[in-house]
């Protein structure tokens, strides 16, 4: 059975095609600038060379039509008809209360995901239109949606309610959501398997870090609590977003800076982070450069970053009442060596102690404390297109389609 | 040696006569409704009936003459001659980071002081009145500056940044200030006096909660992180703020509720916290006996509560690289044993466990974890008035004068 993993964002879409009878993908690749002039679309085939190809697309409709032609061009194919493709799994941002888990396209869920877009107006359409361009061009394929909230939904009412009047939350599900929760989820129920563990047994933190930042508190496969909030905007520092922030820096800035609540939304969201504290770049591989250079801002920038997220290891730890495994996943999570070991050093006091030879893995699930830390820390490649398209395949089969 | 400790709100006057050499209270008193008809004035000489009266007061000039009236009348009055009163402390709400601790009011401090009013609009300006006041009514009584924020000015930048864009902290001064610090600084010493430990081997975690409430890092009498930030709304939640926050739920409120920033700003600071979750009190005791009955809004209210003072416990003892005591303090913190019990109970990460029995203590200093727990919680209650009347007391004697 193979199964094409689609994330739809506004003017993009990302696509993989898995067979998953072997878990290996035959293909991936992306279209850019849907909708403006000279869309780009980059496609690799697995053991083939890659593609690239720019033509106007106007739509997410069209950018399918010419993914599909892909998959099965006999140059660049990698399946000889679209009937190989056996069901598409839907990347879909926001699932609010609706979704605890990933669901099986149907009228009804189409517009439950649309209720949803009150919450994700920059996500939810996008993921939409992907969906109703695979209605359009593949009506007889059934198609899943898997919500990067769903996971979080198993987070009580006491880390999902935030002290403001109920009623924002009876009115418009003003609550902690959490987003990533494919990640999150994929690197739980792996590290568990890495371990040797059962995973109903298991407590972990998982650090997502990346461009975007979130790191949640797993208590045998049922989150306890997870950074991101209402929006992505709350908790780690990020590439260009604040994280925590005393909301009453908002009416202070909106005031003595003249600022409208979206452009100081815009502000939080696109020129903080990493990029606003240093004020040189909200790529971690450049802050790392520049403060070894010596750059005073960039260290800031750097030491802010990393002080959050042992903040949070330690907010964690007490939510869970003690830790199992503390894991680092996504770009900088699984790749910067300076960054694991800055947060890593200073968990003592969990009994971590950091080895250093292993530290220097990138991009490879190892275990980097010694083997004597009271409490196990890890690096684990993340992969949120395979766990969409395993998801899709366990529903459709559940669903004998 | 006598000090008078003042801390004068926009429309109220509290006060403590000290007398330096027995540390005892010889009296003291609030003025309400300054400035508005009918001013009351509650003052209670110690060992005396207390007094009430009812009178109109125009500014806090008026009422800080009929204070002293108060002070040497011959049936209230604990001095003979406003003589004895050898020096003045104020309770200064902001010192910005103009001031790391507390100060002897000269024209230089004043400014200072006016200086950082931008910061705290609502206080500083109120604290102002009463230093103005008694350099027209006492021109010769030394008179000493002690700030809420000073103690926190020992954190570093790592602690005291937000993840916004750096021109904000340069232009306005935006970054972590924190407030209590005259109670975390008098709750730390006396936890080291009352352990029989040298503050300077003692890493505390010292919990304020009161009305307001914020909790402080300290390692060796140097604050490593506080909760309240740049103004007091953030971290903890509070009777009637909200503490932590996502920041984006305020844009997306403000444009849906059509608020103003100053009305969205009310909301979080006035609206939200205990009384916002559980709508019904901003008093504990009220969420506490509703929740008991059963009702659910109060019984999350308590539990968002006290789940975010033990997140932050966690959050610190990471900070800290390890903790060798939290403590209890303020209103709640010193009175409440349920709310005591609901958190120290989770604290079994921290080898710490809770006697039942010591936890029945109320206002009064106490070591309320069990003799083998390996971190100890007490309960320690404090005294910001005899605080700021020991430092006026120091620094005039350091001064000479």
């Amino acid at each position: 059975m193979n199964v094409l993993v689609l994330n739809s964002g506004s003017s993009s879409l990302k696509y993989q095609l898995f067979n998953m009878k072997t878990e290996d993908v035959l293909a991936k690749g992306l279209v850019e600038r849907i909708g403006l002039d000279k869309s780009v679309i980059t496609h690799k085939p697995t053991g083939k060379a890659k593609k690239e190809l720019t033509q106007d697309l106007n739509n997410h409709k069209e950018a399918l039509k010419i993914v599909l032609n892909l998959l099965v061009d006999k140059e660049a194919g990698v399946i000889s008809s679209m009937d190989e493709i056996n069901a598409v799994g839907h990347r879909v941002v926001h699932g609010a209360e609706e979704f605890s888990e990933s669901a099986l396209v149907t009228d009804e869920v189409y517009k439950a995901i649309e209720k949803c877009e009150v919450l994700a107006p920059l996500h939810n359409p996008a993921n939409k239109m992907g969906i109703s361009a695979c209605s359009e061009i593949m009506p007889n394929t059934p198609q899943v949606a898997v919500f990067d909230t769903a996971f979080h939904q198993t987070m009580d009412a006491t880390s999902y309610l935030y002290a403001i009047p109920y009623k924002y939350y009876e009115k418009y599900g003003v609550r902690r959501y959490g987003f990533h929760g494919t990640s999150h989820k994929y690197v739980f129920y792996k590290t568990a398997e890495f371990l040797g563990k059962k995973p109903e047994d298991l407590k972990v933190i998982t650090c997502h870090i990346g461009n975007g930042a979130s790191i949640t508190a797993i208590d045998g496969g049922k989150v306890v609590d997870t950074s991101m909030g209402f929006t992505p905007l709350e908790g780690l520092v990020m590439g260009t977003r604040c994280g925590d922030l005393d909301p009453a820096i908002l009416p202070f800035l909106m005031n003595n800076e003249d600022l409208t609540a979206k452009e100081m939304d815009k502000v939080l969201n696109k020129e903080s982070g990493l990029v606003g504290l240093s004020g040189i770049s909200s790529d971690m591989r450049d802050i790392l450069k520049a403060a070894a250079e010596g750059d005073e801002k960039a260290n800031n920038a750097l030491n802010v970053y990393t002080y959050r997220v042992l903040k949070y290891i330690g907010a964690y730890t007490a939510a869970l009442n003690g830790v199992d495994a503390v894991v680092f996943t996504a770009g900088i999570g699984e790749n910067s060596v300076p960054v694991r070991k800055k947060i890593v050093e200073k968990l003592g006091w969990l009994g971590v102690q950091l080895d250093e030879e292993a530290n220097k893995v990138m991009g490879e699930e190892k275990i980097i404390s010694t083997t004597d830390s009271k409490v196990k820390v890890l690096v684990m490649p993340t992969d949120e297109e395979y766990m969409i398209a395993k998801d899709t395949y366990e529903i459709v089969k559940k669903h004998n389609i």
